[in-house]
């Protein structure tokens, strides 16, 4: 094998490397590919641009070779899995047993699975594909990768797609083989230990962006109640008591007096798990203790909360420029023009309203200026470039400024409102109060770990200094990141 | 301790490096560079900086010592490229005959051609500057790599630089040798075969964002026509007919009514050709035969389309908001209300006015809102930090999602302007109208494929089954790319 | 030549490998942790995940055991650290010292300073963390390395941390041997040279974006310049001389008068010392000559200071979008539409105001729309996608449309302004006037260099040639960056 395995691109050292071409002059590594679909094609042309040398096996040669980069060498199963060491079974899991009159041939070789099931297909067989190929083949080795990588990432090469190929399989040496391959081929190989975890491996290309789906719910439902909360109240109460037509704010006024809320709600939800473990270490007075398993996972799904409470941020901002353009805008101006004319009013000019707005405006672009400088930072080519201090000095101190301008920026929208009755429409206080509540919370919770006595504290908690007598329990080493990041 | 050190991924042992060492105990590897350009300069800076010792041969070595980091060697050519095995040529390529003075001394030696052609260099040579290279000393093994980074990178590192460089040789061991220093220095080496493929290889940092071309072309066309037919619309019919002067509006009216049509024939035809490619194999009953080149090209294409069609639709965001920051629109509201008042009119209404531009807006808000997170979703970074379902479920999902928003959104502008005879100026019909053709074709037939017949049938085909008697033709494998992406 | 190329960072090979294998059938490699903080779990965790077995070293096992993924071995530390040849030292330097009754077994091994120095530490101790170990324990290897890596990335993996570990020792084959380990985790080892460098090394973590500072002062001072001038002539003005009360302007109108002067200069600066450097170059007749460094340095930072015009100008955008949202606005219109009616006039209209504001606003939007491009490709993982040729054409010639588009931009809201006498107030001149110098010079150098004489000159110049009897200086290498990248 070493002859086969020997001559990849990195494959480096040059004292035996030479030694060993000296045995086999300028001869590629072969590799075999059984099958002749989107993948096995895409894998033929990236192993051959690699610098390998493809054999594919196909039940029908003459049809297939068209579809191979000339190249590759296509030909009868039998032949093609004669001569290599390795070779990728690119076909569906159904059709593994028609490999089986080549079990012969194959003996003793290393069997690439690189097969991903359907979501149904995961859920009825209880057995990874790998794991059923093993079975069907016991003389040989299979190896799962490259399942994760799909055929335009194969063609297109690393640049355009993840790098990063799990590889799982029960023989040492038969995956390091095959990482070196993934690496020949632009690919960062990650062992993913025995061939036990090939179901997991499987499961990869199944995920749909499971970090999203709690922070998702969240912001809808959030959505949902505060539109029905402001639908009462700005469109409900006026017809029923008021005997006024409003519905025409349902499609942007209702919708751009609740895009705030969620937003605001959220950014506060991103800080107030920090808030929460903070005060649990102080109480506990060891960092040594596991969180409850809910604020592990708010911890860890803050970024996703924060992007989510930008994008909040940014629609509301798009429906207030709108704002106007619409009809009902223009008509507004021109009725209030008429009406002074009527009474007879030559100037129009109230100096309180003019400031709230100026200054609420002013804060908000402020706001929303601060929470996009967030969202770039949390790219993850951007992130990358960042050190950690300086990543959580813009995650966690500009995040906090963004929290702190919102604030304000709510509190001048609401002004003076809060205390007027006429504003407590069917008894329900202005929308703006409730969001105000979390924030504050946090804000407030802030500035007492900025007191010297808390904070010194804290500190040294964080650093491993435990309080006698602090009850020990396990701590999951996932809680590690959470805490690292921590936004306190 | 090899036994230890053996095992992991990426095989590690210390037994042979050990015992290599003890033969040449603390020397680095020796490189040796000619030239001293910024380039010759960078690499010194970092080939040091990765623990390579530089010696670096020059005409003049009192003169360029200066330039060179002081850990580098500078000295007289003859000397410089006597002990190192590899030689780095970072000369231009009229002074390559000017090295032959120095052919015995470099004689077996690997020699790196780091040279990049201009534009002019590279059409009026037929041979690639490393195989004239190589023709003018034959004794030498010569290897063509680096060109594509630029010293920038070679001094920032990868980080701030594109990873990959495409080697060449016609010695695997030389490729091999190289593509270890390029491994050491923090880039990751792709082999790109035979020295015959130097030229390809040189042309790459010649590539002007060809992917681009097209779609611009394209973007720039549509926008030029639908400019012209609003222009007629809007200017010159007024102006003609009602000799009104609307002149004014070209700057901003005109080109905001513009871009929209553009935006939203450039999404449509981002699904197109998905929808194409389905209905061909559907007709064909197999997918293994080749798509017509301009659709292969037209699939490969999409990413640009979409991403110029985000572009035109923020600018036409950003145009609107403008509208009522334009003086005409200050004198239209007063103008309006005089009108209002002179004519004693009291309140100015019309509910279906407003209802058409709440909707309007809320639907143009949302749309953008979508199409901003495909547009997101297509950076590198994030693209690769998504499996291939996750990618296609946004793309592809999402993308329809947005297609669907922004046709309510022309429908609800254009209203029941289709059907009034005044809208119909010289003849023209409406813009709008126009844009729709497109789209709709696109919708229904993405509703067709949904239909469980059709539905069951296309994905039958997409796993591989034929139709008994489907004619067979080859399927280029760069095809297997567009079918991967299919956004259907 | 193997004793040459046998040497860099990573190296893997099979033939021996497999014979090594022979003897030590599947035991993975041994790898011992010495700590049980944060980072010390998140290291156990990944290693177990990179096919290692690891063995933790604790004065107290039992109670630590909870602490480790289960495939670690938790013992105490004396029988931790027996076994395996690279031991990690995850603990604070106060304790360094209570490892020394370890001396004994660890003689011989090789020991990885992980440790990071707070600000504090790092300033207070001249020696750094590794270099004080290495004097504790004078019988081992010390290793710097993974000091960079967050106990996040460690986890979560490459993917979502930055990949590169800078590495240094005084032992080549330990250096190396780590960094196979590094590699074998997903990470790109980067040989930083010997231990004496530790000391950056740990310096690294404490950056806090050090290439922002000085343009963020810049921007901060330009903002405070303009706000203070816009405050005099647009507030301070009236209020004295014709005591009106415009403060309300503060919050909204200053501040969006402000932003674009300090973009538009900013932009300015981006490309102002490319025209510098191209003029000296030009006079010296030579490009082998070192530039002041205040040269280098601004050079080295116009992708940060033209990020900051960006951002300003973005922001500009949004204030003018919520201009229309104020009250002062709203009653402004009305105010005007009621003077109208008393005065009795019908219509108005002034055909040149609504022309300037048409031309003013289109160039706006335009500039900002090329503007955002030049952002995007800015962000890593575009520019990496860009060969050379793609990112300055992108850079330089987008960018310098940006600056012409925003200097008409300028031009047209200044109109005939600037020849008012009525606009001096205070004998201050209006604050677009200010702006345009600096732009202004940059076009029109720009222009003289596309003249042919000129511009031909320079070209051989940047390739190489000099002029007889250019006097020579010596060229930092770090300017070759400045140069590759310059603008020009």
């Amino acid at each position: 094998m070493s002859g086969e395995m020997d001559k990849p691109l990195i494959s480096l050292h040059l004292v035996d490397s030479d030694s060993s071409l000296a045995k086999v002059p300028d001869e590629a590594p072969k590799v075999g590919i059984l099958g002749s679909g989107d993948f096995a094609r895409s894998l033929a042309t990236r192993l051959v641009g690699s610098g390998f040398k493809v054999v594919v096996g196909s039940r029908n040669p003459k049809r297939t070779a068209g579809l191979f980069p000339s190249a590759a060498q296509v030909t009868f199963q039998e032949e093609a899995v004669s001569s290599p060491e390795v070779i990728f079974v690119a076909v569906f899991r159904e059709h593994y047993t028609s490999l089986c009159s080549l079990s012969e041939q194959l003996a003793g070789k290393i069997l690439v699975d690189v097969s991903n099931p359907t979501e149904q297909e995961h859920l009825q067989h209880r057995e990874s594909n790998a794991e059923y190929l093993a079975s069907l083949f016991p003389t040989c080795t299979v190896v799962k990768a490259f399942n994760v990588i799909s055929a335009w990432t194969l063609q297109a090469g690393p640049r355009d797609g993840n790098r990063q190929v799990p590889i799982c399989s029960d023989q040492p040496e038969a995956k390091r083989a095959v990482s070196e391959m993934a690496l020949a081929m632009g690919f960062m190989p990650v062992d993913m230990g025995s061939l036990a975890s090939a179901r997991e491996v499987e499961a990869m290309p199944l995920r749909l962006l499971p970090a999203w789906k709690v922070p998702t719910l969240l912001a809808l439902g959030l959505f949902v109640c505060f539109y029905a909360y402001n639908f009462v109240r700005d469109v409900l109460q006026p017809y029923m008591q008021e005997s006024q037509n409003k519905f025409f704010k349902l499609p942007v006024s209702v919708v751009n007096t609740t895009l705030p809320c969620v937003a605001y709600v959220l950014l506060s939800l991103v800080y107030l798990p920090g808030v929460l473990a903070a005060a649990l270490q102080l109480r506990r007075g060891t960092k040594y203790q596991r969180f409850p398993d809910w604020l592990d996972h708010w911890l860890q799904h803050r970024k996703q909360i924060g992007l989510l409470s930008f994008f909040c941020a940014a629609l509301h901002a798009l429906y207030s420029f709108c704002l106007p353009l619409r009809r009902a805008h223009r008509y507004d101006l021109v009725n209030l023009a008429v009406k002074q004319v009527l009474a007879n009013k030559s100037h129009l000019w109230v100096e309180e309203e003019v400031w709230r707005m100026e200054i609420y405006l002013s804060l908000g672009v402020l706001a929303l200026g601060t929470l996009s400088l967030l969202a770039v930072t949390s790219l993850p080519s951007i992130a990358n470039s960042l050190n950690w201090r300086e990543f959580s000095f813009v995650q966690s101190s500009l995040g906090f400024v963004a929290l702190v301008l919102s604030t304000l920026h709510t509190l001048t929208y609401g002004w003076t409102r809060a205390f007027e009755e006429s504003r407590y429409k069917f008894y329900l206080p202005p929308t703006f109060t409730l969001t105000l509540l979390v924030p504050c919370v946090v804000i407030l919770a802030k500035a007492l770990f900025l007191l010297p006595c808390i904070g010194r504290r804290l500190t040294r908690i964080r650093r491993g200094w435990e309080r006698d007598g602090a009850i020990k329990f396990t701590l999951p080493t996932d809680h590690a990141l959470a805490e690292k990041t921590s936004h306190v």
